[in-house]
């Protein structure tokens, strides 16, 4: 009770900061950005010391060493999280964009322009500068937040927020715009998720239980950062060269992350042309393959047998299910039936097939002849992102700071009355 | 448990034929509309005789004069309702619109294009012609739709949608694009809501307890229709006799629907010479007038005193709220404070105060110099409407056929990897 109510002025206090932060102008908010950026790399030492206590807990704990190295601050990832928040200093200012201005017959003059959400609250299980990352991108878009990290992640946090803090404090931007959740259980979140009159819109990023959670029990909208099992499909018209490049590349570059290549459809006509030599490479780089009856036909050696919860597994690691199909639309169907609506890719040369794919596969990115892998805010152009959504509702894919505006209509007469 | 199964077989049904409908020709589409518009003419008799049985149901359940009006069907609503779906024949076709389209440093083509979201439940109370307006809507966006109407129109609807599902066999449109609930009682709403693999997106249209009923209950993303507590506010630099026509206009010409003034605000400078006169003619109009204490100092004669549960009040009649402020800034603080995000107006001369009132009132239309009363998706050129959204998030104000449509990145590459 006594923390729901902490969290209900947290709401309050971003509610009131976010009205004054939608109106403030781009250097105030440019300028509180690049202070956040100094006082991260002057403060680095602090920083350091307070990460030593998480990874000191990871240990104990018995976390892996995948999530030790994900939780690990270093000199050259606080550099970059100062370089994020300079970045975005840089970027173009979204609020009043004009999205579109037209004239109606009766004079008026309707504008439809970018402005900020209000409050937004993030809630993330991972890398401790998704803290300042996040803090950036709702600043620089007028919108206050609200940050709550994972729990292994708590003393970084904490000294990340209490360093934009006291930036704040120096600027003309209310400092009640950035606010961090410090408890470290759900209960705390779960209060979040009722407050309706104070957040207008929840970011989960994370794992199966917490999307499930926020989901489950918000009543604010909420764009889901889920997981991503991303298809590449070979089809027969496929360059097997090309997708032999694309393909490893996809699943072997960076196996941890959610654009990666989880499983590959191969057209039967070339899956025997195609699967010895692209099989043979995965298995030398490490890559365990799980094949359908037919992958397993064509090759023998060390090939698993997959199974029907292999198709919507994200494995994020060296593993890869394999697939062979008897046309582009049971791929499609097989994407659209598994996939989890992130990136998907078709390899081919056949461009009304590829029309066919890019129209019927409901992903946020839909490739020809590239990686999967491209699924990302930076190699979009975005400048940076809060993440990438697998929602249809509000944002899709890569979400920078476009996508955390909503948009208004600003109308100009001159007396018109409605008749 | 059987009303929920069947929920669940018509989901099914409607996410299937969502695959198809998203692919679906312009051509098949607008024939399929054309049709449709056909048989709602060619069906007249039937739908006039079974509009009569809810009338008389309506009757005997004591529904007011207004309600009974809404429930009417007479030979010009059905033109009318023929004429909308002919409309949206006529529309551009959204499904793969171009957003933008960028290249990339490494060659890649990203084009951003709009794509149908899916299935869509559309949950209403009000009159029987939302039905095929709606059913048109969600056809040409691509998007199989649920629809659930009031329980006082349900033979109308019935007798609606059978001439559409009738119309949709004679076409190249899979029928399941388009379903009714027939069941008049909410649990099969809330069965509804819970359906996160089929149904994508839930937009409910009515009154507060259907709205609160819906928010509360849905794991679904939620774009809520909901009240409209309307401002003007008269500024000290206003054009009173601008002022007086725009206000008039606000509340006396259509007082019944949302985008009508509910709650007028004047500077303190301009009120004793503008509230005599305005008031005079409100009441003569047959306005209910509440006043704040300083609007009774002005103007004695009939004026009620306002409590302050008038200020979020949406009287959908001929009563208004008058509060005499101090300033622009209070007038804001009023609207945000008690609005519902949805229209809200200044009358001034001074553009630096417009532009103050424009940005910082968090309201989907915000005007200067004209009335409310334009927050329409005819007034605003998309041709028709599902409705007027008072959220934030996917859509905000008049949505149209472009508010229906999600969207997504269309990649061509060459080859590309990630390095």
């Amino acid at each position: 009770m006594a923390k729901e109510s902490n969290i209900l002025k947290m709401a309050k206090a971003a509610k009131q900061a976010s009205r004054q932060l939608a109106v403030a102008t781009t250097r105030d908010k440019n300028r509180a950005l690049r202070l956040m950026a100094k006082m991260i790399l002057a403060e680095k030492a602090f920083l350091l010391r307070e990460n030593r206590k998480d990874i000191a807990a990871g240990e104990k704990a018995g976390l892996s060493r995948a999530l030790l190295d994900r939780l690990l601050l270093t000199d050259s990832r606080i550099r970059g999280m100062a370089g994020c928040l300079k970045d975005t200093a840089k970027l173009p200012d979204p609020v009043d964009a004009v999205i579109k201005t037209f004239m109606r017959p009766n004079g008026l003059r309707i504008s439809k322009l970018q402005s900020p959400v209000g409050v937004i609250g993030i809630i993330f299980e991972s890398r401790p500068n998704v803290t300042s990352d996040c803090a950036g991108l709702c600043l620089k878009s007028g919108n206050a937040c609200i940050l709550k990290g994972g729990k292994e992640a708590r003393y970084s946090n904490q000294a990340i927020f209490s360093i934009l803090r006291r930036a704040l404090v120096q600027t003309d931007i209310p400092v009640g715009a950035i606010q961090l959740i410090s408890s470290t259980d759900r209960s705390a979140v779960y209060g979040m998720l009722k407050l309706n009159d104070y957040v207008d819109m929840i970011i989960p990023r994370g794992g199966e239980g917490l999307i499930r959670f926020v989901s489950q029990h918000s009543s604010i909208p909420v764009i889901k950062h889920y997981k991503g099992v991303c298809h590449i499909y070979i089809s027969d018209d496929a360059d097997l060269n090309m997708a032999h490049k694309i393909c490893f590349n996809a699943k072997v570059q960076r196996p941890g992350v959610c654009n990666a290549m989880e499983t590959m459809l191969v057209h039967k006509d070339v899956a025997a042309r195609f699967l010895p030599g692209m099989i043979k490479d995965f298995q030398a780089a490490g890559v365990e393959v799980r094949g359908c009856p037919a992958t397993r036909k064509i090759v023998k050696a060390g090939v698993k047998a997959a199974r029907v919860s292999d198709w919507p597994e994200e494995y994020l690691d060296l593993i890869l299910a394999v697939k062979v199909v008897g046309s582009v639309e049971e791929a499609i169907e097989h994407i659209n039936t598994y996939g989890s609506g992130h990136s998907d890719a078709i390899i081919t040369d056949n461009q009304k097939e590829a029309a066919l794919f890019l129209k019927s596969v409901d992903s946020a990115c839909v490739y020809v002849n590239a990686s999967t892998r491209f699924t990302d805010g930076y190699e979009f152009g975005f400048g940076a992102e809060v993440g990438i959504s697998t929602d249809k509702i509000h944002a899709r894919g890569p979400m920078g700071l476009n996508e955390l505006m909503t948009y208004k209509y600003v109308i100009h007469g001159t007396g018109q009355i409605r008749t």
